[in-house]
């Protein structure tokens, strides 16, 4: 007798295939088109809680496999969960740890009961099954909890691709026993596979359904395939999922790639794009991508984005987040980590007003164009540099 | 014609020799006993201005040796000076360079005119004379500007002591001829140099009060002595000083050094180690420091200080904090220098309450003995760990 609720998804508009939402857990509500900054280790790298609210993120992701490693499941629950330790009241969505066993751990071994693996952080032996998968996430806390998958690299012959799938829609249907079993109050999502083969996919998502789970992910994508075979894959399964449910692109992307999948009727995502790049030196903006290492910007008196409604766009010269970036001053990345969050929430936020006004198309073509005229415009030249 | 306006001091309450005042600059106003944290680079490291001015802080240092080899202070006069290159609006002093190039650059030769050096970022030649250092100084737009001084490291010969605080001394007469030559609204600081040598000291301190400046430094401490011989110093020197002008005890220190240094008449401190030790894990606290690595907070649940004023001290478990810091996560480097800069504030604050009502030596002993209590005391459990 398991509760579904309190999840619940509501479709509020579509315009073509974009679609503006709204899902509500325990922890609040997500408009939808959403992203989800990634708080990988009990945070997101850089940033206070209230830094990350304060770039309109409703909902961040947290990662089984680097928790359950450390400080562990069990102590996070013994310390109140996930919310509490790292003190984010809002909802959270935690994956299964399957993608990150196969990218980063080591001597991991494959069967169907699940994946033993040996810790990259101290040659510990560890088993992730789809019931451990689920334990975790539950000792963690999740609003939305992941089943385990097993996600391929591309390109992979068709023969593995459809191993893979068939062992994943395997281990869903044992993460949807796990989860029935367990507390109420969490939302369960199944993960679509079938890499670059749209049978394959259309099957996965077919049994998936059938299976029935509260949102429905595409996995496996954004793993080395080409930005085209993604699209086409996502406009191929976007369809063929419940138009009740949310649907949820793992691990994209861009803000081209977001800003693409939503026209192709994806409503959430997750990317670790904005913070790590940001402490790389690169902000994203309404110009494109800017590489503050780059010594034209070390004269550069303009902020980055007058216009922002990002405190941190406006209150410092792009010579200041230059300088910041060459002496590898923390504050760089703090203050671009803020800044490239903030644009994917306006970017989101861009997009959910315009499918609100059946104007999708428009704020599309718009973001392109502003993307490809680059950041000089305003100076009287033109291009990126 | 300079005009020493509008910087002023004033002498508010003593209570034995520790002083409270304030003093007034074109940026603000600072309440004195003061604490200056370091923003070595143009930022104080991992913080933003809001979250420094949020601790309490109400002048910043800035280092004239960091910023005149990156990005250079012509370059930051052309973009507004320091206070709009860095957003602060708040006061702010800057050393003269003088300490960092004898501790930090390669192939420094120093001469009567001044000190040649090669930076240890590219190797460039730079050289510093008292004239060039007030001239960066101003270009940065201190509202404090420091004398060029010679440092040594102590133990020293005392013949070689009395040479390097002869040649400062003779530096600080050109310092003061090359501020007055500068634009008003600027306060130039003598720096008392001679060691642990006490007649050095007191010569020292009576030509500067001869040549007569602003404020008075306390130099050459804190540079490998031990604390008893620093006190001592300090409690020898600062009755020599002018009693209408603020005493600031360079590069100090520790909480203890701090409200030992009050207690002898020291009105200003600068220093690296809230923002550094938070870094590597270690907080200061009522309690005394806490070093965040230990294994023993892995399980706590407690906040490290539930009664602070300071939300990263109430918000966070220890156990969270802890959690960060050996996952090497940035937000723990953040957070922690946080909360060390803001006790530091507490402690000032503390010290300046304290004074209003005569009741320093109280709180002095109040604060040592909850230093020496430890942070078990409420668990049970007493002293360190």
């Amino acid at each position: 007798m398991h509760m579904p609720e309190p999840f619940s998804f509501r479709l509020i508009k579509s315009d073509g295939a974009a679609r503006l939402g709204e899902f509500v857990t325990r922890h609040g509500r997500v408009s939808t088109p959403a992203f989800m900054p990634v708080g990988t280790q009990a945070t997101v790298k850089g940033l206070t809680p209230d830094m990350v609210h304060s770039t309109g993120a409703e909902i961040v992701l947290g990662n089984t496999y680097h928790l359950m490693l450390r400080p562990g499941a069990e102590r996070v629950a013994a310390l109140g969960g996930l919310h509490k330790f790292m003190n984010w009241s809002r909802p959270i969505l935690t994956d299964s740890g399957g993608f990150q066993v196969m990218s980063l751990s080591a001597l991991r071994r494959l069967e169907e009961s699940g994946v033993t693996f040996r810790s990259h952080l101290d040659g510990a032996m560890f088993e992730l099954t789809p019931e451990r998968s689920i334990e975790i996430q539950l000792l963690l806390g999740a609003d939305i909890i992941m089943q385990l998958d097993e996600c391929l690299k591309l390109p992979a012959a068709v023969g593995e691709i459809e191993r893979a799938m068939q062992l994943s829609l395997r281990w869903a249907e044992r993460s949807k026993r796990a989860f029935e079993k367990g507390p109420p109050g969490h939302a369960l999502f199944g993960i679509v596979q079938g890499g670059d083969n749209a049978a394959l996919r259309r099957e996965s998502a077919r049994r998936l359904t059938e299976i029935g789970f509260d949102g429905y992910a595409i996995g496996g994508l954004a793993v080395g395939e080409p930005q085209e075979v993604m699209l086409a894959t996502v406009a191929e399964i976007a369809p063929a999922l419940p138009a009740d449910r949310p649907r949820y692109l793992m691990g994209v992307g861009t803000p081209e790639d977001i800003l693409e999948a939503v026209a192709r009727g994806v409503d959430m995502f997750d990317c670790v794009l904005p913070t790590r790049n940001g402490r790389h030196g690169l902000a994203f903006s309404r110009f494109g991508p800017i590489n503050l290492k780059n010594a034209r910007h070390a004269h550069d008196a303009r902020p980055l984005d007058a216009d922002s409604t990002c405190p941190a766009a406006r209150d410092y010269s792009r010579a200041y987040l230059h300088h910041l970036v060459k002496a590898n001053e923390m504050l760089g990345a703090i203050l671009l980590s803020q800044i490239n969050l903030h644009y994917y929430q306006d970017l989101m936020r861009g997009m959910r007003d315009s499918i609100e006004h059946r104007r999708f198309e428009e704020f599309r073509v718009q973001t392109r164009d502003g993307w490809a005229r680059g950041d000089l415009a305003d100076t009287g030249h033109s291009g990126n540099q």
